[in-house]
């Protein structure tokens, strides 16, 4: 176990690795300190051989409170106002976001409570999320004069546009169970089961081949921004390739035979 | 207030302004003389920073029908046979539901009955929706020869593909209930309860900061139409001007403080 | 009737066509005789005027099982490795389904059972779906090391972004009633009344004018792709032309003179 202090890693035996916001005194807010570290750990994470699957969770009753304003505020007293601090700080966020996005290796939003403006654009990058019955999501930027623009890319990426409205506009708190019927979070779990939810949904991740999860994740969010015959023409280009691959083969030959497949990388 | 015959204004005191589709002999059909009274009152209420919001209803048990087909229809005497008048009247009417959503105030449709063909898609072009529970929604245009073609530009933008298509094919009404599930709108209220519902929901958002509401419907439309990384780019731009703006500023500062922020235009 | 031998064509007085995938035995595999099948029979049914409507259902327990593994598998014998067929027949399988899209009739899968990877693709790919409730879905190829990256791009065009991306990397099978909420269809049937389902749907749309339904289709998928301010260019194009033809001004007259209107090619 590597322990940063504020964002925690458990890589286990099967290939999970489990990084923890571990800031609770502050709400595990995406302080730089807080970026820099999700940055380099999702990075590590998909070069790393040895990591087939990665949870974000979180410690404490938030999940994450989104930027930490105080440390924006602070960040007013350059010559210029703040603006190159303000770039530099939201690139480097709207980074970890398509970081997550990017990311060879499957991401599940383990989601223990409330999830606000970054921290819901957290849950809304990662590939997959489930969330405690008593999370709570929002976009809450409109109450103090910053709307929540960049959470939106990815929460209108989840639901429907008259629910990302709705909470973009009003900065409304969203029960976990409303955010599973919009789209938001692949569904809910009783606080108390949550991490065996998650776990299980990644331990059944994790025994598939890595190589066909990079292929697919990668897949998967390039053909999204093309139109229809773009997407098949690449789709179909990724899967060929995908078929030539030897875990492919494997897996094909051992569906065939009624055997167990022995991906490359396992 | 201003009353025009068929489209009357009541602006209250919390800058929410209510505009009334009043024409319930016609079914509140959108006419030329009504979609000229809509492009105008946008377009007013747009630039008049007395409005924080916008409610957009309906007098009588339609809430609007749609192109009035009388009109289209004496419009047929022309030589081309109707060509010119009908792309006239067609464009001004996309032009009309682009202009709600280009509007830099929000737009919330209050939906007390019957909403077909453009009817439905002034519903699917406004931000928010709430409707009466005996509210129904259809696209009919395939009942007498004209697909709501159209209307489906808004339609597809809100709700999934299988729902759009089955509307926009069978032409049959969805009850309101429905509609909320699929998307088309946020959520139903009872009859006598739906005009509080959208009050409630309008001086919620009419308490923000006009600039920080301008400023993020505005980006809400324009990155849905982009890749994700464009998006980014894009919002993340946003967000480093929002931050600049006296309103964030003020916002941010108030929360810190624990006070309640005052907006420059409040 | 005419009969292939393992895609049944049967077309009704009323312009509906019934393709039934007849190849049991292989769980209606797409095979490339499958898929060759299918591609005449879209293109036919598209340009013949005696076909209203199409209904793709399946013989047998399974809907479609997606490609022919022990097929695909023999075509790795090539000096290439198999490279040259593969994206011979992944070319052919993504043509079908889009086949499928640019059809000018209306399609309806009638979901009996299984329809998994290329099969749940069908599935997606259709204009509408009622499936039974005992039917399920999935894309599995993550199993067996090839991810479905071709269903995935119809998938991803009617379900959210979580809900795709959990069915494509666990694999999972989704129950009818799941795939109703998510969207991949329009909604269920008990086993014994699907059949009456469809053709009460099928009959509906079939007694409207081909020639809206081809324009409204059409129209559909090509402004889906579109911004918005291009696809309200397009869309009002599409309207204009469509109020010029025959059968708008027939269906408009018969409306207002509130008689039946009589379509050009009933």
């Amino acid at each position: 176990m590597l322990t940063g202090d504020i964002l925690t890693h458990d890589l286990d035996v099967d290939g999970i690795l489990r990084l923890t916001l571990n800031d609770p005194g502050r709400r595990n807010a995406l302080s730089e300190a807080m970026l820099a570290e999700l940055a380099g750990a999702f990075a590590r994470a998909g070069a790393d051989p040895a990591v087939r699957i990665i949870i974000l969770a979180a410690k404490g009753p938030a999940f994450c409170a989104g930027h930490d304003l105080k440390e924006m505020t602070a960040g007013r007293a350059g010559a210029d106002g703040g603006r190159a601090y303000f770039a530099q700080v939201l690139t480097q966020c709207s980074g970890v976001m398509q970081g997550i996005v990017t990311c060879p290796k499957p991401v599940i939003a383990e989601v223990t409570g409330v999830a606000t403006a970054a921290g819901c654009q957290l849950v809304a990058s990662c590939d997959l999320a489930i969330a405690a019955q008593t999370a709570t999501f929002s976009t809450p930027g409109v109450h103090i004069g910053l709307f929540c623009s960049t959470p939106m890319v990815a929460l209108s990426r989840n639901v429907g546009s008259k629910h990302a409205m709705e909470m973009l506009l009003t900065g409304d708190m969203i029960p976990a169970d409303r955010a599973a019927e919009m789209g938001l979070i692949n569904r809910t779990a009783a606080v108390e089961d949550l991490r065996d939810a998650v776990m299980e949904l990644a331990r059944k991740i994790a025994s598939k081949s890595s190589m066909t999860l990079a292929t697919g994740k990668g897949a998967f969010y390039a053909q999204r921004d093309m139109t229809l015959s773009e997407a098949y023409d690449y789709a179909t280009q990724v899967m060929v390739d995908n078929m030539l691959a030897r875990d492919a083969e494997e897996g094909i030959g051992a569906f065939i035979a009624k055997r167990p497949p022995v991906w490359l990388d396992a």
